[in-house]
């Protein structure tokens, strides 16, 4: 298969949100009291109930940025590329991609609803992230019918309400919940406790995607005070799996036996290390007394995650050990390890290095992600129009080339002031 | 290559210390300090100065033992295969197990000397550290010239009494130092801190190799309240990781290029997902500004790292991706995850899956670990005499069968009374 022949739904991608987001979202006389953003010192930052929310977009929102701009500094959104906050912009950056299609984390409400999780006013914070939701639903999703995968988020703070949220939104087609990797990290019960049964339950009844995105992890490990920050960054895709084995040495996927679970952004080529070393220990350790219902922990792991990448050559290498109908690709549009706009140019080496046959391409780079999260592009986009080389051909216009905070300021600004 | 032509020489096992080991070893008037065995209820425990030390024989010396023996639980010497703390019962079982070398950690000492770190009286506890030390190289190595690469522990309370003890060793031939993964988990200064120096510049000088053994990062993790025992058994192959990453992106190897560290139990199965990670990151994140003297990472974990495993078809099979230098088999007699006595037939099936060349097999099974740990057995065995079915042959007279506890110690008291 050519480059050009691919297909690319991206299942991790990330919205940096508009400042209008709430704006058609929130009951009339509730708007004052939505999530805003405030401007200090040159700085914009999003605050909810005076509290200060940081939006650091110097790591979240670098695309197409020089290298030497990057870092965890905060900024303003006009220094940040269109595409990461405008959804007519994102789709044009996505056609100059090759991505048919995207599914979208949050930034500013966090993975886990963070915003509204440490709000004091828990009725406002479910009204906020219910506007949240239906603004990813149908601002950002809904405008592009067949290019996006909507995600919602859901109140942690309630395990009913989270049921509800799952039910409420899975009626309107949204089917990819937004979690975090360790509750226990963030003081939420853990994964081994009943408290997010209601919320499972639920999910298992409607099909909805546990998205468990990394950087959850990093709380759950101590490093030395004089660690670097590379610890910060080179660590969440390794971590991943404490995540795999908090779920797979849990109750859960015995109660809830059609539960999914993405394993967002963590990466595939520690799944068969890990593998081998749970069914090994389940094989060696019987006096655990351990109950996989006479299968392996790695036949549990296959039957409820998908494994999910950017780029990941080890992984692809050991695809078999890993089962070809697990394994989904990822962008990580905008976010520091996308390899936008080069994305096609990368994985096709990447499969082609691995000899992925053109049924594992298929696979890899959308079928398991379509039948995952239950989506159908081609009911809207034919697939000959859905190709690397057909988005491609619709984006000759864009330009992808490095751009500096500084410009991206002029133009937000010339733009707006109308020249 | 047939499985009987294989050398192994494994560089991860572990001795259970016999009652009389300080009886040779320490100052006449100071015998009665040494650390000792209690009998209580009929569980045997080590103590020194009044602490308890904890052995939990359940997991430390299972080999052979029925698993629904296996667990926790302490007992009592009598009840473990004497191959764990009898030489010359361990030199029976290394031949019948074709093993032709073997190095040991130590298990009442602790990797880290814990034993002796914790003790309130430095000065005695540093005389019993090294009475620990003289026991392995000679009662426990010497009586068997080519069969044990000697290991020796140091006293971490004090950066230069390890530098100390690193270069005494060394002048008597023990060159490999048992140390912990994340000292700072233990109240002890990070790799990040410059406090290890001196000992780290003693290792460099006298080519001792730092090994890192499983355990330590155990306590860098904060699992949930409820998580269940098994991810303490499955986790610490996982995160030796960390420990690679505390060294990779620390000032240590770039103050001492010469320091070799083994990775001892971390398993390869993940280190090229890592590299690929570690690249990736220096290659991306510019901004940080690390400095590897125009190098990759993986360019200096191959210069330092032994990568080492017991069983990891997954590693076996990327390990050209690892490097097939710096990979190093390990038996891990006599801890749940030993392959005695069938590790030759394990060990070659795993190879022979991923397709390694003779001159591979015999650079993971034997070379590599000979030249990083500067040992040369074949001056006092010659090769033809080394092989797997060359020691077995001297061997078919060992029992290999399952034997209970109660078996094992019906046979230790019959001897005891001389029946």
């Amino acid at each position: 298969m050519d480059t050009d022949e691919m297909i690319l739904v991206s299942i991790d991608d990330h919205a940096i949100e508009p400042p209008d987001l709430f704006e058609n979202f929130v009951p009339e006389g509730l708007r004052d009291r939505a999530p805003r953003v405030v401007t200090e010192h040159g700085i914009e930052r999003w605050t909810f109930e005076g509290t200060e929310i940081t939006t650091p977009f110097g790591m979240c929102a670098v695309v197409s940025w020089p290298k030497d701009e990057w870092g965890f500094n905060p900024g303003r959104l006009g220094e940040v590329r269109p595409g990461c906050y405008d959804i007519h912009e994102r789709v044009r950056d996505m056609n100059v991609n090759g991505v048919l299609a995207s599914m979208c984390f949050p930034t500013m409400a966090g993975y886990n609803a963070r915003t509204f999780y440490e709000a004091d006013d828990k009725d406002l914070a479910l009204i906020m992230l219910r506007a949240y939701n239906d603004w990813m639903r149908d601002a950002w999703c809904g405008q592009y019918p067949g290019r996006f995968i909507p995600m919602a988020i859901v109140p942690m703070w309630d395990a009913e309400l989270c049921a509800d949220e799952v039910r409420r939104m899975a009626a309107s087609g949204v089917k990819a919940i937004s979690f975090i990797e360790a509750p226990h990290a963030f003081g939420l019960p853990s994964l081994h406790t009943d408290y997010w049964d209601l919320m499972f339950g639920a999910m298992s009844d409607v099909g909805s995607v546990l998205c468990m995105h990394i950087g959850g992890s990093g709380r759950v490990i101590t490093l030395a005070p004089e660690a670097p920050i590379d610890h910060q960054i080179v660590l969440p895709t390794q971590l991943t799996l404490m995540t795999a084995q908090d779920l797979l040495f849990s109750p859960v996927f015995r109660k809830f036996p059609d539960l999914k679970v993405a394993l967002s952004e963590g990466g595939i080529g520690w799944i068969p290390h890990y593998l081998e070393r749970a069914d090994r220990h389940h094989e060696n350790q019987a006096w655990l007394g351990n109950d996989f219902g006479g299968k392996r922990p790695s036949d549990i792991f296959r039957e409820h995650f998908l494994a999910c990448f950017i780029t990941d050559r080890a992984g692809l290498k050991l695809r078999r050990d890993i089962g070809t109908d697990i394994i989904a690709w990822e962008c990580d549009y905008p976010h520091t390890d996308t390899t936008w706009p080069k994305s096609p140019e990368v994985l096709h080496a990447e499969l082609d290095a691995a000899g992925a046959t053109d049924d594992e391409i298929n696979r890899i780079t959308f079928e398991n992600s379509c039948r995952f999260f239950d989506f159908d592009p081609f009911v809207h986009i034919p697939k000959e129009h859905a190709t690397v080389g057909a988005l491609r051909a619709l984006a000759t216009d864009v330009d992808t080339t490095t751009t500096s905070k500084s410009e991206y300021l002029a133009r937000f600004e010339a733009q707006r002031a109308g020249t």
